[in-house]
Formats: structure tokens, sequence, C-alpha cells
């Protein structure tokens, strides 16, 4: 991994999507940084002082200034440092289909990832699935990872952990090509791999915290 | 108003905070462009086929492609003419800023308007007052209007509409300078007053919508 010495820290919850975002974006573009895991039933000083409003995960703090919410954090990455593995696309009508898709996500998914992931229309797996297969590669940037990659590469794991530990049937390959085609690219990401964590683990956590006793 | 002859159309519901914020932005860049007011309870074919996903305001149509979400609309816009008028500012510490208050201020009020406006803390105009006065002029970009002034102009006439329709104390200067100080420029400035409506208009569509019979 290129060094950057940046000066760059992420407050971070594992199995927080939000936070793998954070963690992969960096990964992408090898920025040295150093990960402060948080525990949110214990409010640390530095996760409450650098970011006072929503006293939430990831927080990056970067020269001492902090930045939050996951989306805007990976545009103040590929802001910083565009010249490793660019995420947004230079085209502005690009730009707003990967905004407008991250948003889409994301309220559809603070409603529940659970219903989410069931949802008979299949929920934004479904409607992803009309962004379709304009691109060659199997990421939405085309052969590189790209900032709707980034926003959703954690539910590679997340949405089949949930599904595993609720017993439900795995959405098909049918209904979403187009995740599919990510998720099993994802899988093989030499960032991924280190951003995202085992599907075992997350299982373990999934059940201990919302699985049925 | 500069002509760009730029095959602009701009879907809106007048009242809405939302289309306002788009309207002003192609205002404030001169944008030339045409304005299709719509009726909600009665979608049009364009605002279904141009905006599938939520199937609302505002929808901006460039060169026959459409773009949804006020402020993804802006960041559109302030990407394709970034001379006139520019709203993001150039360092990414603060775009992230900019990014932070309005994602804030737009989960706040999807909450709901009225409570925003009456929470006891002061709502997000309390926590904008921590924006403090670090810059010059009274726009939170300075001297000039910026991405985060656009995405609160709307509420220069909503939060005093929604105020006097519910006959509630208005939000005083001393809990809110910051905003107070940017709805008087707002109140000055050219464009707004061809962006938003006349107070008293607006008055009469929240009494009715939403006012006690």
């Amino acid at each position: 991994m290129a060094s950057h010495g940046q000066d760059v820290t992420l407050l971070t919850v594992w199995a927080s999507p939000f936070s793998m975002r954070a963690k992969f974006a960096l990964l992408l573009k090898g920025i040295e940084h150093e990960d402060l895991p948080q525990d949110l039933d214990n409010k640390s000083k530095l996760l409450l002082e650098s970011n006072p409003v929503h006293k939430k995960t990831p927080v990056l703090i970067h020269k001492g200034k902090p930045v939050s919410e996951s989306a805007i954090i990976v545009h103040y990455i590929d802001e910083v440092w565009p010249e490793t593995s660019p995420l947004l696309p230079q085209d502005a009508f690009l730009r707003a289909k990967h905004r407008f898709w991250t948003d889409f996500i994301d309220k559809k998914i603070l409603d529940s990832l659970g219903r989410f992931v069931r949802s008979s229309d299949g929920g934004a797996a479904g409607a992803l699935a009309e962004l379709g297969d304009e691109e060659e590669g199997p990421f939405f940037g085309g052969g590189s990872m790209s900032f709707l990659d980034v926003m959703l590469a954690p539910y590679a794991v997340l949405i089949p952990g949930v599904e595993q530990v609720m017993g439900l049937k795995p959405a098909s390959r049918e209904q979403c090509p187009r995740l599919h085609k990510l998720f099993g690219a994802v899988a093989e990401h030499p960032s991924a791999k280190v951003a995202l964590p085992p599907i075992d683990k997350l299982k373990e956590y999934i059940q201990a915290r919302y699985g049925s006793k």
C-alpha cells in the first residue's frame, strides 16, 4: 500500500456498512490510516467531539478535521486523493446517477435492511436491476470500482448474512442479476477482503443482536 | 439573464422547497429553462417517465436526460455550469460541510417541517447556529450565495409561512442568528424573488392544505 503520510484516522464500527464504505474507499486508494474501533454503547470523547450532531460512526479525521456520513466521506476521499482509483466518473450526468442510487439505497436501508432484503419487488436490488448491464465490467463503474460500487460493497456480505440468519430464501440471480454480478466481483477484490468482515463473523453478530433467541 | 440555449426543462411544484432550490440554482447561474409545473394528484407521463423511481418533483431534464432529487440537481447544475455563481467551494473539507448540513436539514425536514420549526432545541435552526459567523458576508458562502444557501433559501419563506399559519411564535433572531442573517439576505436577492413564491400566496396554500378548518 502506498504511504501518503496523510494524518488520517477513521472511527469505525466493524459491523456497520457505513464504516465499511469509508474503510473500503481508503484501502482502494492506498491511503495509510489509523482505524479506531468505537463502542457505541460507551461513546468516546473523540467520537462525541468529532461528530457532535449525529454522534455516529464513521468519522474520518484528516489533519484534525472531521468529516461524517459515509457518502460524504467517500466524496471527500475521492476529491482529496483523485489520482488513484477515481470513484466518481468525470461526466456530470453519470455523477448524478451515482448520487441518486446512493441516496435511494440509503433511504431504503434506513427504512430496514430486513424489509429491503425481503420486499416483494426485490427492494433496492430490484430497482437496481434497472441500471442494467450497460457496462462491460462487473462494476457499476465498468471495469473498476466506482462510487456506487463502494456504496454497495458492504451489502455483498450483509445481505447474505441477514438472509441466512433470518432463514430467508436468498435473492436469486434472476431477480437481481446486476447486484449478483457486483457481489461476485466484490468477493474477489483484494481491498474488499480487508474492508469487509468475514460473513461467518457477521452472521454471529446479526444472530446475537437481531436473531431469534 | 444570459441565454445558454441549453435545452433545459424543470418539472416543478411551486410550493415545494425542493423545486424552489432547483429553480433558484438555475436562476443564479442565468440558465435559460422551461418551467413545467406539475400536478401531483394527476401525474404527467413526462414526470412518471423521467423519475420512475420516486415519481416526484423536481426533475431537471437537460438534453433529454433526467436528474432527480434537489441536492443532486444542484450538484449537477454546479458541475455543468461552473463559471457563473459557483456554489460549492473549491476546498474539499468545506464541500463536505455543505453536503453534511444539506443532508442534516433534509433528514430533519423529512421528519416534519412543523416539528423542525417548533422543536425545543431550535431544530435545524439551532444546530445551524453552530456554523457560527465565520464568514464575513450574510451567506454561508461568505459574500455570495453558495450550495448550502441555495438549500436553505426556500425556508426563508416556508418557515415564517408555517409559523404564521400555525400561530407559532416566530423563531427569534437570538435563537438562530445565522439563519436570520441568511433569510434577510435571501429576501433581498433578485433571483430569490423570482425563485421563491410570495409569502402570502404560500400561507394561503399551507392554510388550505394543513391548517385547521
